[in-house]
Parts: structure tokens; sequence; C-alpha cells
């Protein structure tokens, strides 16, 4: 007789738990009532008070100007964030697959390599990188949370498994993600639900949630997720953290397991690979030693195009930098926080020399994006993911149960209809870059026959605050730069505050259900719980312009430390 | 009543045949014993000595270097090009659509815009450019040789024709294709077959053969045509003309006239733009210019990459250059004169000093590439074609009717299927360019340690010499390079001599049909057909390496002079 679904993630569960050493374990429960879980590392007595210091204190790049001169031993930052992360994971229910053991080897390995050579192996030498449960790493599952694929180790490394090994890094952990990875709360059957460390009542986000968990923890300094409609920047966004979704063809995505069956991701949209980072410095850093590593030999997909051979920002050229603001998709209008930010935003970027801010009208593209996103995003008809789950029985988590039906798989010319609808799209976009276009709503007086570009674009992440766990709603602030393919990023600015609770809806009548749900997160629920939550912003720059983009992140990242700081003020009082 | 296909198809001719002007008739008609017409314009008393000169011994680059600096006018170049394309249509029958009247009057512009300034208007200020029908130019058909779509004139650019327009370019006509686009001859109903200038009874190829004919004739110094199996190389090979298929997302391709539905290249197989031309240079020199002018702003799927920032081959590095050898794509087995070419290209390379030449064997991946391909190709069932020929009842021209039937147009299951049989085919040939992948059968001894890499690969463009009309058989040497999506150009070599002829088929049994048939066209045929023709090479990049491609191709010219100038001197012995 075959094992219940039960049965089987019960199995795993305890097969992931075993990993974590005895003594890396709390020697308490955490009470039910604890909100904020952030402290719990520091409060475990597990980690010594360098563990602490390096895993708190530095960002990715810091370890690595430690880790490339000999300053630092592998090994030392590398067992502090396996400790680290084992207890995150206690905390917050963020790892899939645990291979402290293997990552320990690996890290002496490197160390000794340095020693007996007085060389790093390669730019990312030593440092330890968490990845979403989706890469697949030889030995071990990439079950995605369903129970069909547990207890099925991957023969093969993922592309950018084996560039990150090749560059030095050292690979400790993997992370939780929603069931079929459509969801935006990391909940699943084997694994269960992965909470924000900064308020269990709020979504961890996903699909990439327990990498966003993990490293909001600060059980890892940098993450990499993957994102079709979201998947890297709503864990980035939810979890205070900086994150970036590339273009199709920056960073290596060949064999990868989500769910799919081959081939699915060419006739409908291609999930993306980037970074979860506690800084923008480690977005640049990891994007620019991808890039430099030519890793065309590992995915026909890839580009060859290093990071000096990308664009920089026209810095320092003696014009402005010219940011647009888009205050709405047009499909859901943005809660009162997130106006009150966005305005924020652009009344402290337009005071910043340097920089012209131009207001932008993309009200056009949300209602139609949304249809063409949906269209491609059911192409399947859901009929894979259905037989994945009913091979042991499995059922939907609660929040798809409600949403996710088996359909008919869409004939071929429907299927080239939405193509041409995205190619439509992306088309139209082009014009928002120039002031030409049509979609600016203003700026300062044109130079006679100059038609002026943007450099970059802002909007909100989300229509919301950071959503109560399983109250997400609407995508298409994120999906939308699925479906251009253009390079998008988030940025955290502040975090959500008292007086953020007071603004009302003032809009008659909503745009349409997603609009009426949407204001249902504000006007029937408890404002108070958003306190201190993140509030972020998001970063557009056209397709395959990363350098651009992490290169702008940096900079309004410093434009807007003084909302940031004062918001850390305020909530200190 | 609505006109029949014939009528539409006669009026078409008329109105194309009107734009001639009267005094650019030819006063005798080309008896039809005559097969080599290449000497048509010199003997037409047509053009003046120095139209002549202009049209003869200048490629596109030294006309623009005239045109660049005010030493050339181009209404000159203009006029002289038109003439001769108005007598390379009365010999080939290679145009669709003439443009003579519109171009001289830019050229008019463009002349007086440069005395009045100074300056040119852009970097292709003046030079006359020819395109494939399916490019669209407000105002003309892009008919496609279709009845259905004459008298439709264009009411928007193809991205390309508004990028060349801003560059300088004058359009002055568009060229011949066959039906459907889907055949190496090109032959349609609306506007008959186009003839290979340099031999009646061979093809002038397919599907850009209006652009091979037109520029042998030197009717046109630089065309523009499209490629998805073949389209711009097969017949740059058959009219010994250069030609480079850039790989996808290199020169603007949006807003073509290709016959299919949109959104069809997204679930199916993207064509890509690129040049044909008199000399290596020009191919780069077109490439160079579209990639500097940022074509980003005009079709989404355009990467922003200079040339600049294109990787160049590392001549100069100390290190020999590394030129793969395929003999066969174990599909088709070439026939003795093409296996002849090989051996005496692989000779002159080896002993060329800085060339490394290393025999590979890829004759693993034709069948499996021959079987996708197909299946590509056949998504749509050709159900989109026959619609529109059955709109006036216009039949198959003779060549497809036995080969093209309408059927259900496939499942997006096996569309998946396919797509992911591609990616496979993809990945499997990184492993071509590496001395570890397995597919390299000589090298010279390896540092230890090292992973020696192919800079380029060389091999066929066809089984056969040019084919004889109707007769063109496989086309997996082309189409294997568009299932790869990797870059490739033609490089014409020598012509077809005496000598050639001597050789047998040596192997025992066919590989299949395909291969049968290609013996016949060496077998069961009047060899002495193939005197004259040309005999050129194939040379591959990797993706998205054009840089890299024409600058080998300009090197691997410059090596094969030998051969080129003794297969000279012996034609005119």
């Amino acid at each position: 007789m075959t094992d219940t679904w039960q049965e089987i993630a019960e199995r795993k569960r305890q097969e992931r738990d075993s990993r974590i050493p005895k003594e890396w374990r709390l020697r308490r429960a955490i009470p039910s009532d604890r909100f904020n879980l952030k402290d719990v590392p520091r409060e475990s007595g597990i980690l010594t008070q360098r563990e602490l210091d390096l895993t708190e204190n530095f960002d990715a790049t810091a370890h690595l100007s430690g880790l490339l001169t000999g300053l630092l031993k592998s090994v030392d930052v590398t067992t502090a964030f396996c400790k680290r992360a084992a207890i995150a994971q206690q905390a917050t229910n963020c790892l899939t697959e645990i291979l402290f053991t293997d990552a320990i080897t690996r890290a002496k390995e490197l160390d000794a390599h340095y020693a007996r050579t007085g060389k790093p192996i390669g730019p990312l030498h030593g440092l330890p990188i968490s990845l979403k449960d989706t890469f697949k790493i030889k030995g071990y599952d990439s079950s995605v949370g369903v129970a069909a694929f547990c207890f099925q180790p991957a023969t093969t490394n993922s592309a950018l498994v084996d560039l990150l090994l090749e560059l030095g890094a050292v690979l400790y952990c993997k992370t939780n993600v929603p069931q079929t990875m459509a969801a935006l709360d990391s909940h699943n059957n084997v694994f269960g639900r992965t909470l924000n460390p900064a308020n269990r009542l709020l979504t961890a986000g996903g699909s990439s949630g327990g990498e966003g968990a993990l490293i909001a923890m600060r059980g890892s300094v940098l993450g990499v997720g993957t994102d079709i409609g979201g998947s890297i920047r709503v864990p980035a966004f939810v979890n205070g953290l900086y994150g970036v979704k590339p273009s199709h063809g920056r960073v290596p995505y060949a064999g990868q397991e989500g769910g799919a069956l081959p081939g699915a991701n060419k006739v409908g949209m291609e999930a993306t690979a980037g970074p979860i980072a506690v800084s923008q410095r480690d977005c640049e850093m990891f994007l620019r030693v991808v890039c430099d590593a030519k890793p065309t030999g590992l995915d026909p997909e890839v580009l060859e195009q290093t990071w000096g051979q990308q664009a920089s920002l026209p810095v320092g050229s003696g014009r402005k930098l010219r940011i647009g603001v888009a205050r709405t998709d047009g499909h859901v209008t943005p809660l009162p926080p997130v106006q009150r930010l966005m305005d924020d935003v652009a009344k402290t970027l337009a005071a910043v020399g340097g920089i012209e801010v131009v207001e932008m009208d993309l009200s056009s593209f949300g209602p139609q994006i949304v249809k063409t996103f949906n269209g491609i995003m059911s192409i399947d008809g859901a009929n894979t993911w259905f037989d994945h789950l009913e091979k042991t029985g499995e059922p939907l988590s609660p929040w798809l149960s409600t949403r996710l039906k088996r359909r008919p798989q869409k004939k071929i010319d429907d299927v080239r209809k939405l193509q041409a609808q995205r190619t439509d799209i992306q088309t139209r976009f082009l014009s928002v870059w120039k002031e030409s276009g049509g979609y600016w709503r203003s700026s300062t007086p044109s130079t006679a026959g100059e038609d002026k570009h943007l450099d970059l674009l802002i909007c909100p992440p989300a229509p919301h605050p950071v959503a109560a766990i399983d109250r997400w709603n609407d995508t298409n602030y994120h999906s939308m730069f699925n479906i251009l393919d253009v390079s998008t990023g988030i940025l955290p600015v502040r975090t959500f505050s008292e007086k953020d609770m007071q603004s009302e809806v003032t809009a008659t009548k909503p745009l349409n259900g997603w609009d009426k749900v949407n204001r249902e997160m504000w006007t029937g629920f408890d404002r108070k719980t958003y306190l201190g939550s993140a509030l972020s912003i998001q970063v557009v720059a056209p397709r395959l312009q990363e350098r651009r983009l992490v290169e702008g992140m940096g900079l309004l990242d410093e434009a807007l430390r003084g909302l940031r700081e004062e918001s850390a003020r305020r909530s200190k009082l």
C-alpha cells in the first residue's frame, strides 16, 4: 500500500527537523501570542556573541570583503548562518531542505583551499546563500511542498546552482513556497505555513516566502527566489527587504522544479530568478557576479552581457535623473497609506537636487494586463497541478481551494491570441518611457526638439499595506511587470505608523471586484495590525536593464534615507 | 462581383510594371536560351557609364563613405540603383513593390539637407536599401505574392523601416518571395518566379529570393531579408552573396507581414531580419549601425546592446582562433562537391597561422532537429495560409501543392512538448562549443585543466550545390540554426568547377528519404548545370554573438581569398 499524503508529509517534516542538530533546538516553545519573532535568535542563547554579530551586522558584500581577503573563515560565517537558519525555521517554518552538514564540510574545504593557495576559488568564495525550494540541488528534494514530489532527490543541479558553486558559494538550505507556487502566502500541505517574522498575523509573502522570512530573521544574508507574477517582490516587500526580478535571459533559470511540465514556460510565460537581500548593494553584487561569470554555457536562454557591457544610469551627465511616478495601475486603487507613501516619496525625490519627478498616468494598462496575465497563467487549466495532487489524494490548500479549478487546456489559437495581446502591451509600454508617448502628466519644459526619456519608474508594490494572512488579493502591481518582462525591484522605505492609519478611502464606487476586496483590507479591518509593517516602493527599468535598475535603487535608497530614519526614530518613541 | 485571383494578380503585376519608367525598359526581350543574366544591365544601354560604375564597383560601405562626406549625391546613387533594379526586374522578376519616384524625391531631400547643414542625417544617409516584401512601408502593399493581400497598402511601417528611414536610408523597392514563404524557390501566383541571375536553370532561393537575385544583379547593394529556416541564407548562398541571420532580439522584426496571425511566432518560432550583401564588411556595417541606433524603442523584443557592448573575437590575444568544422548534420550526407569544398576550406584554414581547425561530429543533431523543426513549423497546420488562399480561390504553387496540406492545429500540450524538445536541443548544443562536451574529434593537446572553447563553427549551407529550380530538398543545414537561435551567416568561397563534377557518392545506403532525393541531385542529374554556381560555407557563432560572427566571417573571407582567386582564374580559362 502506498503512503497517504499525510504520511508522506509527516515523514518529510521529520526528515527536515532531524537535520537540525539538538543543540540548535529552541529550549522553549514560542508563545502563540507573541507576534514579532525577529528577536528569537538573539534570545535563544544558541548563537555566540560573534555569531549574532556576523548574522546581524553585515550584508553579503561586507561578508565577502572578509571572505575574499582571508579575514573571515567560511566555516565561521556558514556555521553562524546555519545556526540562525535553524532557529528561523523553528520560529517561522521557513525551510524545506536542510543541508547544514554538507555546507559546513564545503566551507571547511573552501577555507583549506584558501589556506593552501592564498586565493579564493571565486567571487562568492565561502558565502552562504539560501535558495527557494524550486532550485534543484543534487541529492536533495525539490518537493515544492507537494507530497507526490517528496523523497525524490534531484540527480542534477539547476543551472544557477552549478554556477553559484563554481563561484564559491556555500548552499546550506532551501526555503518554503505556496502549494502550486500560485499563491502569495507560503502555505502547503507538506511543510505548512511560513510566518512573517515581523508580525505573525501578516503574510510572509510568496511564492519565495520562505526566503523572505529566513532573510528577515537574518537566517540568511542573501537568497535567490523566482518570480512569474511577484514571487520575489512580494516576499521582499512584506519582509522589508530588497529584491530584484530581472528580465528573462539575465540570470540562469534552467533546471528548476516549478511543478510545470517541460516547455510550459515557453508557450506561457517565463519565470525569472533573482536576489532577495538586506541591502541594495547585495542585489547589485549578486547580479554583477552572475553576469560577469558569463553563464551562457549553462542555460541557452541567458544572454552573454557582462555587467560592464550593460548600460549605466546617466549620472554625472549634466542632466537630471528622470523618475516617473505611477500612483495607480487603474485596476485597483491604492489604499490611503500607500497613497501617502507615494506622496512622501515623490515630494522627497522632487526636493533632491539632480532628480526630476514626472507624474505618470498608467491607468489604461492595468485592466488590459490583468486579462492577459490571467489568460496566460491559465493556459494549462491547472491540469498538471491537479494531476500531481491527485497522485496522493492531496487536497488544495485553503486559499487555493476557492480559486483553483481544473479547466480545459486552452486551444493553441487562444494561446496565440494571448501572446499577441502580450506583445501589443509590451509595444504600447515602450511609449511610457518617452515624453512624446502621451503618458506623462507633468514635466519641466522640454528643450526644443528633444524627446525626453524616463530613466526609471516607481510605483507601489501593492495597492495595500502588507496583507494579513491569506488576505492578498490583487497581483497586478507585480504581474504587470512580468507581462512586460521589464526589470523591477523592491526598495523598502519606512514602516507603517499610527499616522498612516488615519486617512479614509474617498472614491465613491469601487472600480471592480478586486478594488472592492482591496477596500475591505482597510475599511473592515483592524488597521493596527499593519503597525510596524514594511512600506516599500517598486522601482522599474526597461527590459534587461538590470544595471540601471539597481544603480537607480541605490540612488533612491540614498535619497529616501531621511524618510527611513524618521520612521525608525518614531517607531522607537 | 469580386475579382478572381488571376485578375487581381494581373492588375498587381500591371501596377508594378507601370512604375518602371519607359526609358528604363529593355529594348529587346531576353532570349529564352540565355542562362546567365548578369550582364543584361551592362548590355541594355540604359545605364550611363557612371551608373554602371556606381552599381558594380562599390559595396555599401564604399558608397557610404562618399555619401557621408558629401562626395557622392544620394540622388545619383539612388537613381543608378533604381535604373539597375528596373532592369534586374525585367531580367529576373525579382521585384514586388517599386518606390522609385518616392525614393528619388527622398534622395533629393537628403542631398538638400546635406547641402544646407553640411551634415548627413544619420549613418545610412542617402544609401538605397532594398527590402523583402514582408517589410511594411506606408502606402505600399505587403502582398507577399498572395492575391488576397494585394491592393491593401500598409498604414504603418515595420519597426526596421522606421529605423532605416531615421538613419537616413532610401527605400526604393521590395522584393519577391515564395507563396507562404515556406518554400526555397521564390515563386508565387501573383508575381511568378524569380530567376537566378547566374543561371536561369538554378534556383534564386527563398524566401528572400527576390533580394538574392536583385543584389546578384547589382540592382541593390544592400538588402534586408528575414529567416525562419534559411530564408536569408539560401538566397545568399545560391546567389554567391554574403548574408547574416542574427539571433532573435538583435534586429527589429516587429510589424512584418508574414501571412501568419499575430502571436503565431511566439507559440511557434521567431523569424529574424538580417542583411544580404556583396561584402562581409557591409553585413558588419548594417548590424553595427542597427545596434548602435539603440532600436529598443521600436520593438519590445530587441536587446539594448550596442556593437561596442558585444563581445569581440579574441584576435591578438596570443591564442589561435579555434574553428570547428562540421562535415554533415547526420540527416543528409553532403554530395561530393560539397565535401570537396569543406576539405579545401579545412585544409586552407589549417595552413593559416593563427587558426586551429577542430573536426567536429554533430551528426547526432540532424535527425532530432528535423523532427522538432517540422513539428514547430506545422503548429498551425497551414490553416491560416489556406484561409488566405481560399478567399480568392488561389491554388497552391506547384512545389507546395504536393507538400502543404490543411491539417488540424496542434494541441497546446503537443506544442509544449515541441518547445521542450527545442530547449533540450539548445541545451545540448551548448556542449558543442566546449572540448569537454564530447563533440570534438580532433584538437591540439590541451593545456592542463583548460576546457578549450570554439570561437566559430563552419559547415555546408546545404548538402548539395545550388539546386535546380524546384529541386531544393532538405532545409536542415539552415533550419537547425533557427531551432538553436544562434548567429549564422553565409560566406561565398568559390564557384563550381569541372573538377567538382568528378567524384561519386560512396556511401552504400541512403540515410533516409531526404538523403535519397539528395543523391538524385547528383546521380540522376546533368552535373554541368552546376558549373559556375556558387559554393559557399556557413559560419556559426553562439546565440546573439553577431559581432563575433561577422568579425569571424571577415577573417575567413581573408583566409579563403586564395581559393576564391584560384577559382576565378580557372573559370576564365
